[in-house]
Parts: structure tokens; C-alpha cells; sequence
């Protein structure tokens, strides 16, 4: 299959991922991890995905020192070039930023996905179908100002852990977005589900390089000439020092909240894929197959005495014997194991702030 | 401090020790263990107890093939020729009667104690004590049928799960015994503590070695000769063949019920010291110290939230996190984990056999 030489993708793969801890710790974060025991690390399986649609050189990975090795090791097929090392955390938008430069300059006529490397997708070719009418769609548009792009989740369940986008219902594909909405509590987020026209914000968006450089220029000036003054730099032997030098100069802001919730030409398509951000242990259960008594099992070798609901996470091979357990997430991993109720899933950063606490920070 | 050359111990070395699964191994079982966590092993600490008293190269271990290896690790100072490795299972009677004629071969004056290399003893200068008066009764003892002493354990409960002794009250050291009770139902237990003249048999015992030959020569006539045909090949490099050629013909009957059940002269001393035979991993949490929140921990950095009553043991310096556990055993090793409710300790075995079946005898 011939790819498109316009496509383009930006990974981000620098988050933490502490709320997967002990799996996922700072030196070797969530997105490395086969976290689904699926035979590929998230951003491995992010890559490939991605690559269906986008020349594997067109594809860049946004990230930090510490990771590059990661980086190198698991997506052998990205060039050096294309692994952007940020040299501080600035948030989501210098960093898209600096890849739209290096894009444009590149290619004025690229359009770019922006995605998560750590989520998950279930049906792989609903999501290229989403991608390819947002990409045809930023190729087609000829708005005054120009069209950004985001794949919003269809929400199952009124979750206040999200973001909401509400959008204008059309038989259009690209629905315009009318608002962004921080996340609710229960009670709106009720309603916006009563409503139906909204959808989740998951962080992954389409838009043309010139696009939301133009974006950048009207909503972010100062950003926009901080790193514009680089553009020579920028694909060359000189980028890296630029980089280092400016980085951290740059407003501290999501692209979330310093362009689209700013932009008059926002468009979202409901995306057709089932989706997780496989944001803490408990969506790992939700998202892998139950056996029998309910339980999901990750690598593990399990003997289930009379125990449901629960999730287990071990080594690859590990024999693990449960006996009278309910509802519990165990992961077990070389140093560390954590045993503990599902409907605590959210202390797993207490738990791992603690065990930094006592016993050092190479465990988390 | 000058020990009696009289002296000698035979350390019973031979079990599988399969209660203590997923730690305990049949290639590697309880005895050779730090079950406690105590930086000695369990058949060390026995050792290092029985030495105060007994010259280290009078101390003979009874075991089998598959645990010589372990035990000239573990008991460097143990003699190659005081390794007595049965070539078959045979309980207790066939290879206490053969390292009783070793020992009298060797010296007809040696008096010994014949101890369970896998119990844990708390108080080592009252047992000491005991087993000073115990050798020196046997060394006086004019009897026509000579004495066997056995270290009886004072019950704390009503336990349905040892056998016990009941003897005649007397102010003397050395109680005598009339009779011998199989493992009671709880109803019988009681009875037996009300009464009050009950030890538990600990398998601890106590005799000259002419007084046990003189013993199996009365009431186990076919084994003594059987053995006793080896005499001359006792302690020398005939020794090794005898054995291997003569062992499995051997009664299989234990030395309670082939020889006390039948001596007219068995004493009992009530013991001064606290007594676990670590029977399962419950005895663990018995006799190890708690913490604040009735948690006993073995080796692991735990942090404990909202759990009570648990025993957690790990490899040396693994992290635990647990939250919500009430009176649980969680036993992790390299290479399987165990979550189970505290009252369901004796399903261990069954647990253990299972295991076996679905993933091979090498986790067993």
C-alpha cells in the first residue's frame, strides 16, 4: 500500500504513567510496558497502528532524555531526527509546537495526527477510517481560519475523569465544536450525556502543519516567536542546540487550553473505535477479556480458589494462587507487589509517593 | 566449655515439609529454609541448639540423597560418615535404629536425643536445660527395661492435630507415661487439658543408645536383626552399601508406634520452653512477633494500609503494598505467589498438588 507523503504522526510518549505503578515506574514508563500482556509495549502497538497511514519516516516521537533509549530500542524504524527530546516539562504545547515547525518546514503541505502513545484502541481499522476522513478533511479545508481536528470518544458512562467536547449534531462527519468542558461533576456530566452531543477530549488530534501554525501565531504569539526564530535550525545538526536553549523559556500550557479552546474552527469527529486511556489499573480490567469468575489475567499463571472480579499482573509465567479474593487488583512485579481493592485504584500514587518515601526512589 | 563425649543427636532431616509451600520445595524443603526470617535456616538453628550440648562431630543427620548437598551447606560441620541418607521412605523407626547402632558401635556408652531438624524453639537455655536432665536420667537409669525419655509439649489448647502423652503426676523430673494417645476430636482434647496430665509428643526423645537397640530388639525383632546383620559394615565404607542393599526391606512404621506405644519404661519431661512445630504457615504468624496492626512480615518493606492480621512473607527486601486485606497469608517467592485467608492454611497441599498438575513438579 502506497502512503500518503503528506500524512504525518507526533507521539507523545513523555508522561510518567505513575498511576500503572509498580509496572510502570519513572526510568521505564507505562507506554514501554506490554501493560495488556498483548505481546507489544503500548507505544510499539501505537507505532504500528500509526504507520498504516503514515510513512514510518514521516512519523515523530515526542519525549524526554531519560526515554530515548526506550524510544530507540522499540521503534527502531523512527529516525534520530524525529525523536524531539524536550528539555523540560512544558506541558502539550510548545512541544507540538516545535514538531509543526519541524513538519512545515519539512513539508508546508503535511497534515499531522497528535496521539497519546499510551492508549489503547481496540478496532484498529475504524480508527484509520476516523483518521483518514480528518486527514482528507484538514486537506480539503479552505477556511479562513483553519480547520483543527480532534477524535473525540463516544461516552459510555457519564465519567468525571474527562474533559467533554460539545459539539453541533450534523450529518456532517466533522461536527463543529461549540465549547470545551473541564471536567464536570457527576451531575453534568449526566446531563451532557442526557444531551448526546458531546463527546470525550482524549488527546488526539489532526490538523495541518500550516494549520495550527497559524493557530500558534494568533493564540500563542510569544511561543510562536520564541521557537520561529529557530525555523533555520530546525532539521539540521543545529536543532538540538536550539532546542536546549529555548525550551525552557516557553509558557508552561496545554494545546488544549492555549489554542483549541481558543480556536473559531474546531471540528470533532466522534471516533467509531472503542478506546481506553488505560488510565489506572481498573481500565485494564475493564478493557481485557473476563475468564469464568469474572477475573482478568495478565501473564500470569493462575490457580482461583473461589475469587471473582479481580485483575492479576505478573511476570511474564509467574504462578500466582488466589484463594478468597474479591474485587482485587494484584500486580506483581520484580521488586514490588501491590495487592489492593479495585475501588482504590486512584491511591496507587499515594501508594507509590510512600514507598518513595520510605524506601527509595528507584522503586517507583 | 567441655561437652560430654557421651553425647550425641540424630537430626531428622528427611520431610518435604509441604504445609510451608510455595517456599518449602521438594528439591528444597522447610529445614533448609530461614523460615522465620532469623538469618539461620531452620535446620542451622537446630544445629547451633543441639552443639551447646552434643560435640559437633556427634551429631549424625538422617535424610535422603536428594538433600546431602543442602545439608553439607548448610552443616559444614557435620561428619561426611554422621550423613545417614535413607535410600527409601521408611518413617522413623528404621533410621533412628540404624544410626542407634552407628552410635553404639562407636561408643556403647553414648546416650542420645533424637530431634526434628524443622521446629522452632524459642527459649534455647530452657530447652538445653531439659535436655541435661534428660541425658543425665537416661545415664543413671538401672531399670531392667531401660528408659525412654520423650520432651513432652505443655498444650496451650485444645489441638486436634498431634498426638498425646499422658503420664502419671509426680513431683519427679521425669514423669512416667501410660499411654499414648492418637490425635484426639475436640472433645477429647479438652478433656485431656482439664485433666491436665497431657503433654503434646513433639517427637523429641531421649534414650541410651543400648536402650533403644535393647527396645527394637524386643519389639521390632525382625528389623533389629535385619540391620543388625550390618554391623561390622557400620561406620566403615561398608557401611554406604549395607544400607542401600538392606534399607527397603525395612518395616515401614514409625518409632512412636513401633517402640513407645510397646516400652514399659517411657518417662516424659514437661517442657520449659515455648515449642512450634511450624506446622503450617499459620504457626508462622503464631509465633513471630506483630506489629501495630497484628501484621507479621517476613523479610519484606510493607506498606500497610487498612490490613490487619496478615502474614506476609517475601524474598529479602521486596516491596508489599497492601490495602484491605484482613488475616491473610501472602507468601511470594521468585517464582510463585500465594494469597489466601489465614484459615484456609490447610488447603496448602491442595493447592500445592494443583499446581503440580497444571504447571509440572518443578514449582512444587
Amino acid at each position: 500500500m502506497k502512503l500518503n507523503k503528506n500524512y504525518y504522526a507526533i507521539i507523545m510518549a513523555g508522561g510518567v504513567g505513575s498511576r500503572f505503578w509498580p509496572l510502570s515506574k519513572a526510568n521505564y514508563p507505562k507506554q514501554f510496558h506490554d501493560i495488556l500482556g498483548a505481546g507489544e509495549t503500548l507505544i510499539e502497538r501505537t507505532f504500528g497502528r500509526l504507520s498504516q497511514k503514515v510513512p514510518a519516516d514521516h512519523v515523530l516521537v515526542l519525549t524526554n532524555e531519560n526515554y530515548k533509549a526506550l524510544v530507540k530500542e522499540q521503534l527502531p524504524k523512527v529516525k534520530d531526527e524525529n525523536i524531539v527530546l524536550e528539555p523540560a516539562m512544558r506541558n502539550t504545547a510548545p512541544c507540538i509546537l516545535l514538531a509543526a515547525l519541524k513538519i512545515y518546514k519539512a513539508n508546508p503541505d503535511g497534515v499531522m495526527i497528535v496521539a497519546p502513545s499510551d492508549h489503547w484502541i481496540e478496532n484498529e481499522s475504524a480508527f484509520l477510517t476516523d483518521l483518514e476522513t480528518a486527514f482528507k478533511a484538514c486537506e480539503a479545508d479552505a477556511s479562513e481560519e483553519k480547520l483543527l481536528i480532534t477524535l473525540g470518544i463516544e461516552p459510555t458512562f457519564p465519567h468525571t475523569g474527562y474533559g467533554y467536547i460539545q459539539y453541533t449534531s450534523s450529518d456532517s462527519a466533522v461536527k463543529h465544536v461549540k465549547a470545551f468542558k473541564e471536567k464536570p461533576d457527576y451531575a453534568t456530566a449526566k446531563g451532557f450525556l442526557a444531551e448526546g452531543n458531546y463527546s470525550w477530549n482524549a488527546g488526539i488530534f489532526i490538523w495541518s502543519a500550516k494549520a495550527i501554525l497559524e493557530s500558534f501565531e494568533k493564540y500563542l504569539p510569544e511561543m510562536y516567536t520564541l521557537f520561529n526564530a529557530g525555523y533555520e535550525a530546525l532539521n539540521t545538526e543545529e536543532e538540538e542546540a536550539f532546542i536546549r536553549e529555548h525550551y525552557e523559556q516557553a509558557e508552561n500550557i496545554s494545546i488544549d487550553y492555549g489554542i483549541l479552546e481558543k480556536s473559531g474552527n474546531v471540528g470533532v469527529i466522534p471516533a467509531t473505535f472503542d478506546w481506553s486511556d488505560l488510565g489506572a489499573w481498573g481500565a485494564l480490567y475493564d478493557n481485557l477479556e473476563k475468564d469464568g469468575d469474572a477475573n482478568v489475567i495478565v501473564n500470569a499463571q493462575v490457580i482461583n480458589r473461589d475469587s471473582t472480579g479481580n485483575l492479576i499482573r505478573s511476570e511474564k509465567g509467574k504462578v500466582v494462587v488466589i484463594d478468597g479474593l474479591q474485587d482485587y487488583i494484584v500486580v506483581d512485579s520484580q521488586e514490588v507487589l501491590v495487592i489492593m481493592p479495585k475501588s482504590k485504584e486512584q491511591d496507587v500514587k499515594i501508594m507509590r509517593a510512600e514507598v518513595e518515601k520510605k524506601f527509595g526512589s528507584d522503586l517507583v
